[in-house]
């Protein structure tokens, strides 16, 4: 009776979420490149403070940094599931042909995204200065370059 | 030095972050709801395939279950700060005027999703099977729904 009413409770949040929001009518990899590009757009937000923080635009906050060096490192492992074959030419994807070209690299990169984001965090943790997470931060943003430059149509 | 090639490298990043594919033009509300909603299909992204399990639809697999149990609770603490005043009229937003005359019920609401989402994590976590995640899951769909209902202009 429990699990009943729980698929009725998520069946009902399924049909309303906001991951169709895209439409019934989105094929597999529609989903997948509006998926990837959440994941992306999420990590931009959090990290886009980080940045900031850094560059002294806005003051330092280490609780505010820690927080979202977490949650990029969280975000990190989450998009790679949206780079499946057949989507380099859905519209609205970024990704080079390259990705599928080269996939030994692209999972390189995606991994120590991974890696680095969580170094971050770890080394932000508690709410660091600026000063201790320097370097850790600048490692993240090789390799989002290095990836960006190979492997994403940036305008 | 080291400072100034991350700087570098963090604002090649943010040049040409997917965060910022809605066009620098767009305004601060504009953003706070791409980013509330990008939170949103990625939790909706993880949460399907745990559906489809409970279901029965696709096979049951603990490990993956759990991984996503993660994931949706990490992304369960971001898309809050995206509910700012002003952007209830935005174009594509699905939030209700109603959170904004009834904060405190809508808060209330975003907290209990983390709390059941991170106890449904803790359930699921080193691989559980479906009957000892059942009553977390039925209790994280539940607290959708709520806030679907009274909040999100479901079609």
């Amino acid at each position: 009776m429990l699990r009943k009413t729980a698929l009725l409770a998520a069946g009902a949040l399924l049909a309303a979420g906001p991951a169709l929001a895209s439409g019934d009518g989105a094929s597999d990899a529609e989903k997948a490149v509006e998926y990837r590009e959440a994941v992306f757009t999420a990590m931009g937000h959090n990290f886009g403070p980080m940045v900031a923080m850094m560059k002294g635009e806005i003051a330092w906050d280490g609780d505010a940094f820690a927080k979202r060096a977490e949650r990029v490192a969280a975000l990190a492992g989450m998009p790679w599931e949206g780079f499946v074959e057949g989507t380099a030419d859905i519209k609205g994807s970024e990704a080079k042909a390259a990705i599928w070209d080269n996939r030994t690299d692209f999972d390189k990169l995606s991994q120590q995204l991974q890696e680095r984001t969580a170094a971050l965090a770890e080394a932000a943790a508690g709410g660091a200065e600026r000063g201790a997470v320097g370097k850790a931060f600048k490692r993240v943003g090789e390799t989002c370059k290095s990836c960006h430059d190979d492997f994403k149509q940036d305008d």
